[in-house]
């Protein structure tokens, strides 16, 4: 049950190293310890080798990537990799820019990564080596909807299975699928994608989940997917009048705070297909 | 009117590529969002080029400025330019030292903005060539009031017309000027000045509305500083017993994310000198 | 009295450079703020030191340090330091990793702080040369607690007598001490150990009040760290029904806006050993 998998995270506190963007950050890092886990950033090359070390797993976010913190990902992922801790990528805006699509897909092939979570314009650009992101959200013409889910279903199992990876795709449905099994998920609210970093803060969540539920990836990360849409739906219920995406933001994370295994097992909202 | 300027960010969803400090970046980009406008960050010289070309607008704010962001900076300027987008410089803490001073002037000559936003003691730097700021707030003795305000619109057109920019002075009194009209504008809340960011706020606010309105720019200028002291005026009247500086920031986002044109047109205070 | 450090904070706006991690460092500005003082930030070696030039304090905080921002807390530090201004470390993840302790280290030799103030592992890492540092959390089993308060008193009398400087270790219980005298402060709450960064604001807080009562420090000290447990009780008071960690961050911060003299003298829960 996916309940089980976020008791995991506040039975075991799983220290997660995050490298990420410095525009949601603090929410990254607000999320980890509202789910039960805790964070510690680093990015500089000669620091990250020691501070992975000492953690669970691995969140790399290249929202806000340079030439240094560039350096910093592959040393942190190579260690990582090594120790046998969990690894996932969020590749933002890849297709927006080279340095972020050869960057995402040069990560991936010395990382190898457990968990890649995106919308689907950026995955898109991992799969087929092109994409049309739209900015840092995905473009409208990609979007998985109810007309093309079938479609859409068969290309992440695919993609998942050429990268040996759990691959998340976030957006109005969820797909998290490691190639054979697909949880399709349709928890969360529209109005988040009016606040910044919803997906930055649920790669790091996902990544808690995973180091929580060694034996059961792929099921902790459908479970992190379903915490961050209905945190969305109870923060989105207990707003007030006159209260917008700033508030918003607060009430999903204390929604994350307060849920517990039965909450989630109640309102999680997902077939498997 | 200023009112369908904001419907006109709503209705276009202008990208805004952001090169600004780490301070408050994650209040731009949700003022951003809240708005109707998208936020990208992007600082690296080798990504920035690729990043501005899918946006509209580039916002620069020179906060928390080093040696590899200034060059980032140049690098987006210099494009941004060559594709005729939106250009606006935010020099935080002009005045303040040696680099922020001169990386101000210099990006000005390259990038020759379309608009350039500050308060009264950073642009006294970059009008005269030096300044009292003191730290990133401006010197009291600076200040725009109603006794100065004859000779201080009078400045500010003169600098205008000098740089060829619509220039805004923000502060208890707000000036918007291209140098023949000058906007005052008597919006906003002197306990705004207890938040951090709300002028770097403000900076993402004004390159969304710039870029949305692009025949009509003065108007969109001072359409985005009306908002956004007015927001801070609706913002203070929502906030409860013992709440402060840190949930007003919440409020005063809310505040935008709720705004309609008419609400704008109804609680704008401006005349046009 | 300890309220009177809080009101000359106000009375006077300390200015506090800050070279901070970028995880909280928009919670350490409004902090700043919020308890009277005005925060800038600046950490470019080329930058720091006309920017400490016009500030009262500086505070280093080494929690996403990197090779270019190392350089800009030595320049900053001896500016600082030639000119008599406060200087504050906080030295985040001192223990966990090389790099990090090795900054704190050499930084204390060079810079000659005024105040420290971390968790016990990181303190203890900084003594002894050594810690268990789990991340930037404290180890459990290093915490200070009613069993081995006489010698964790003991032994940060000691630390704070050979550097030197007024030490502040703060926890479940906080010792703030000169050598001579120490503060053992019961305020506090445990759950804002769920909220990233109120270390952090913490430091940015105790430079303010330190800067504020230059001939008053070590009850300076003790006055920010009751300030900050004080306004975690208040805060957690005045969390609703649904809210969490998130919100809770915002009340801590808005209970010290609020906060006067009195209130502080009434709520401060210490006793001097």
């Amino acid at each position: 049950m996916l309940g089980e998998c976020l008791e995991n995270v506040r039975l075991t506190t799983p220290l997660v190293h995050n490298i990420t963007n410095y525009v949601t950050v603090n929410d990254v890092a607000n999320v980890l310890l509202a789910c039960g886990g805790s964070p510690i950033m680093s990015d500089e090359p000669e620091d990250v080798a020691d501070i992975t070390s000492i953690c669970g797993g691995l969140n790399i976010n290249i929202g806000t990537l340079n030439k240094r913190t560039i350096e910093g990902m592959y040393a942190a992922g190579r260690k990582a990799k090594e120790l046998g801790h969990v690894r996932l990528l969020d590749p933002v805006g890849a297709g927006a820019s080279k340095l972020r699509t050869e960057t995402a897909v040069g990560l991936m092939k010395e990382v190898e990564f457990d968990v890649i979570r995106g919308n689907i314009s950026e995955i898109k650009t991992l799969a087929l080596g092109s994409g049309t992101t739209k900015g840092v959200d995905a473009d409208v013409a990609d979007a998985v909807s109810e007309n093309n889910l079938e479609e859409a279903i068969a290309f992440v199992k695919r993609f998942a299975k050429d990268v040996k990876a759990i691959v998340a795709v976030t957006g109005a449905i969820d797909l998290v699928t490691d190639g054979d099994k697909c949880y399709v998920v349709r928890n969360g609210r529209p109005e988040m994608g009016r606040i910044t970093g919803t997906g930055c803060q649920l790669s790091g969540l996902t990544t808690a989940f995973a180091v929580a539920n060694p034996d059961n990836k792929l099921e902790a990360v459908a479970a992190a997917v379903c915490t961050m849409g209905l945190a969305g739906e109870i923060g989105y219920a207990n707003l007030k009048d006159g209260e917008g995406n700033s508030t918003y933001r607060n009430r999903i994370i204390d929604a994350i705070f307060n849920m517990t295994g039965k909450m989630l097992d109640d309102g999680a909202k997902y077939e498997v297909r």
